[in-house]
This record gives structure tokens, C-alpha cells and sequence, in this order.
């Protein structure tokens, strides 16, 4: 149990009835400070901002899937880190005619996913504005420390899970109609995948990143850090069985926000699951810069990617 | 110099933008993950959003000041840890209409911030909103962690500085007019008190928290923390030469916002400066629970601290 030691006060009010609800989820919240443990492994961490009407909305997400989607989002850099999870923080902004009910709500969904990959809610802050916002910064160690950085021409890329399910039910809502219960599961309750990017960085990972902005754009950013191209073929994408677009493959190489990992091995290396997550090669670094995706041997055009600046 | 490794986009030439304008005030951009240094002492973090309209307003502050406050305030609960700074990560929300150089701006005065206490920008986030706000993660470490609780019935209570300095500028601002530039200068450009927490910390501190939302508020948390009565003689209360209230102690009493440190040393203490901060001992530490505000030994009402929830 948690308990805030805080002085009277309704902001500290709400602060105690969160430490409450998060039970055994929590560290002891009230401290300016939260001491992170000493344990074996590099420590590393990661920001990410999820905002009402920018990365969610309410008619869409239930308060508490909101909060589990923002910690996933978050946690997933961690995975792609290859690092196991430590804990979060949570800044939380929420409109001022929001109830202490409600933050509890959104918390609790932040506590469910930290604790779905053994994590705490380390601390927090909690702040009144215009609409729903948090900022989750995810703090993890790592054996090995993957990054952007070190695929080499000959490698072979693989993508975990199935991609393109967070957007066929972004394309449902967005079209005034409701999603299947599949890709509206993608979208909700998304998987930080701290198991399988542990086991890739084990098993001789080169590079890894997690895809937020989609697999094209987010390979334009490892093939960028690694200085390499990479090669995508179209017709071995694992596409999320909930997409039903005409190209099904290119609908899926362009969503964003499945946060399955992408990572590169070395040549001849031939895995089919990461800690019982489907590991599916989908192509190739070469020597050059950028991104090709392929059907049949030649280049398809690249689809624009989601991009809050856009 | 810091370059970020990202692939094109338009959001990417931003962050790309950011962190040569931070150069050796920033660290690697671009991975999913920063690696935090394996250095001596404990590791503490805190998190905290300032937020347009809440905690700063851009007719007041230039998008630097802004950008400095946001991180002062959150290095400053590292102070209160009694820690060394470590390095701080930014999620920063713009308006759609900000440019390259509004992102620059606000991030050079983050970057100033870290480094006037010897840290760095370690990472950050990017996102779109509808008006500016940052949530800025700070790390340390600490030899000896200091927290609210551990004063006991018979400590002295010491603050460092001067108090009232950014709620005279706070309302000189409200009430239409200018504030002088020694009250404005506390509002943009406070201190986070990092050498004199970790000199206290040093020096036989029980307990120790920063002035966010006031002395009377703050002394309030530290003693539900410590489970002791804070006794407040407000004749002693150091106030800031910009104060010119009817009462001008109760005012910088009731001032939040100032980030001076509120700390508890055993009887028979006598310090006057903490690494070339003034410490004024201002009460003492009793058995029993709450705050009072004393005047010549009688106890005077406890004026009603700021509350972004109130």
C-alpha cells in the first residue's frame, strides 16, 4: 500500500486518492523526489506526451484506456532499449471539471500497464489545463542497450506482432462508425513489448526501434541512424487481421502507433517468435540511405506517415 | 556538438534544430532511450509541468525565460533531494503556429537551466497542442537522500534566500502594471538551489523540501511528512527586497513559487549560509501536527496558498 504524506490541501486531496488506487502499483508519492533502485543493468529512460485530441479522444478511449495507451506508448522505448522496466512517472494535465474519480480512472489505467511489464508508478505531478494530456517518462535497465544505431549491410529486419490493427480503428472512428473488437484491442490496449526486445537484444539484435510514426517512416529512421537502406518487401508485412483496405499491406506499412518492434539480426539468422510474440522477416539493410518498399521486386511509393507537426 | 540521427520529416528537422542549438548542452537526440551515466550516489527523479496560463504567461515571460523557469522548477525539487544534477528530459507541447525558432528558444533556456547546475539535456518529446507546456523529468544523484520526512519535536527550521520575490512580480503583472526587475528577475530567472541543498544534506539536515506553493502551504507537507508542528516566527521570515505589502512577511509567507528550500536542522544549529545562500532560521520544530504562523508569539490565520485545483 501507498500512502502520500501531504499536508491538507484538494490538489493533495486527489494525490492521496490516487496513491490509494494504486495500491501496491505505486511507490510512495508526496516526495519531491522518488529514488530509483540499485539493481544490476544500465539504466535508461525515455519521455513521451500523450494528449486529448492530438493522440486520443474521449469519445473514443475510456479514461482509464487513455492512461494504459500513454504508459504503453511510453514503455514501448523501452522495449526497443531492449531494457526490462523499472518504473514511470506521471505528469498528468487534466481539464479542471474533471473529478477526482476521473484521475483516478486515467492512473489507474497508467498503473495496469506498468504493471502488465512488472513496472511501478514511481511519481508524478498533476496539473489543471484546457483538456486531457500526459506526460509519461519511463525509466528501464538494460543488459545490452539497443538502439537506432548498428545494423549493417546483410542484416535481416524483422517486425514483432501484426501491424496496421491501431489503424483500422483510428480509419473506423475517423469515418463516424465503430471499430471491430480486434483493432479497437490494438488501439486500447496496445502491448509494450519489454519480453521480445529483451530476447532480441540477447540474441544479437543489431538495431531496434519501436513503431510509433509507422513502419516505413520509423525504418527511415533506423536506416538514418544506421546509416544503411532498408529494403521492405510489401507481401511479407504481417498485416493485422482486422485491416481490410484494398492494399492491406501498404494500409499497414503506413499506420502508426502499433508499437511492435522493428529490429535488424545478423544475416542468416531465421527466428519465428521473441518470447511467444511472432517475429516475421520482412527484409533486408543494404549499403545506401532511405527506405524501399518493395512488391515483386520493384518500388512502391512510399506512403506518408502520421506526424502530430504535419 | 549533438546530432540527432532521425530520418525526414518535418518534426524531425525540429528536434534536428534543437539539438545543435543545445550543442554540449544536450546529449545524443533522437534514440528511443538515453542512457543515464552509472555514477556514485543514489538516483532520484522527479517530474513537473509548467503549463501557459497556468504557471507562465507569454505577455510576462519571453519563450526563454519560460523555457528556464520550467526547468528551474523541476531541478529545484533535486535540491530538495539534496542532489547533484544529473541531466533533465523535456516533453514539450507548441502551438501548431510556433516556429523552428519559438521550439529553439524556449529549449535554450532549458538547456541554460541544466547547465547552471552542471547537468544536461538528456531527451525529449515533441508534440502539438493548443498551447505551450513542458513536462520536464529531472535525475540525480545524492550522496545522503533528503525527503520531507525525519524532522523531529526540537529541529530549527531554516529557509534559504529571500521569499515573495516572484508572487510581487506575480502581482504586480495581475494588476496590470511591471514588476521591478529585481521581483521579475526572481519569477524568469530563479535558482534551483542544488549546492545548497546538497550542503545541508551534508551538514545534519532531517528533512528538507523546496518552496513551490509557499512557505505556509510547503511547511504544512513537511510537517504531515515528518508527523511533527512546524512553528513559524514570521518577524524572522526573509523577504525579498521587492515586497512592498501592507505585511510584507505574511505576503511572502503566503508567495509561492520562489524555490527556496525549507529545511530542518537539530537544536542547537547556528548557519547563516549554505554555499553563498543566505539561511535565515525561521521556527522551530514541535511535537504535535499542522503549521502556525506566529507574531510575537501569538498565531496569526494562515493565508490561503496557491492551487492550480483551487
Amino acid at each position: 500500500m501507498t500512502e502520500a504524506r501531504l499536508g491538507p490541501g484538494a490538489e493533495f486531496d486527489r494525490i492521496r486518492a490516487i496513491a490509494t488506487a494504486l495500491g501496491s502499483r505505486g511507490r510512495a508519492l508526496g516526495d519531491d523526489c522518488a529514488v530509483i533502485p540499485d539493481e544490476p543493468g544500465t539504466l535508461v529512460a525515455s519521455t513521451d506526451t500523450s494528449e486529448e485530441g492530438v493522440h486520443f479522444r474521449l469519445d473514443w478511449l475510456t479514461l482509464e484506456e487513455a492512461g494504459y495507451r500513454a504508459a504503453t506508448s511510453a514503455l514501448s522505448d523501452l522495449a526497443a532499449a531492449g531494457a526490462r522496466a523499472v518504473g514511470v512517472f506521471t505528469a498528468l494535465t487534466a481539464p479542471r471539471a474533471a473529478t477526482t474519480a476521473d484521475l483516478v480512472s486515467f492512473m489507474n489505467g497508467v498503473g495496469d500497464a506498468a504493471e502488465s511489464v512488472d513496472g511501478v508508478v514511481l511519481g508524478g505531478d498533476l496539473t489543471a489545463g484546457a483538456r486531457w494530456s500526459a506526460t509519461i517518462t519511463v525509466m528501464g535497465r538494460a543488459e545490452r542497450v539497443m538502439s537506432r544505431r548498428g545494423a549493417r549491410p546483410g542484416d535481416v529486419v524483422y517486425v514483432t506482432g501484426r501491424l496496421g490493427g491501431a489503424r483500422a480503428a483510428l480509419e473506423a472512428w475517423l469515418e463516424g462508425g465503430a471499430p471491430d473488437a480486434a483493432s479497437r484491442a490494438a488501439f486500447a490496449h496496445p502491448s509494450a513489448r519489454i519480453g521480445a526486445g529483451r530476447w532480441l537484444a540477447a540474441h544479437g539484435a543489431t538495431a531496434m526501434l519501436d513503431l510509433s510514426d509507422g513502419l516505413a517512416g520509423d525504418a527511415g529512421h533506423l536506416a538514418a541512424a544506421s546509416e544503411v537502406r532498408i529494403d521492405l518487401d510489401l507481401e511479407a508485412v504481417p498485416v493485422h487481421p482486422s485491416v481490410v483496405a484494398p492494399d492491406r499491406a501498404l494500409f499497414a506499412a503506413a499506420g502508426g502507433e502499433d508499437y511492435e518492434l522493428l529490429v535488424c539480426l545478423p544475416a542468416g539468422s531465421a527466428y519465428e517468435t521473441a518470447m511467444g510474440v511472432p517475429l516475421t522477416r520482412i527484409g533486408v539493410a543494404a549499403e545506401g540511405q532511405g527506405v524501399r518498399l518493395l512488391r515483386d521486386g520493384r518500388a512502391v511509393a512510399l506512403p506518408a506517415s502520421y506526424n502530430h507537426f504535419g
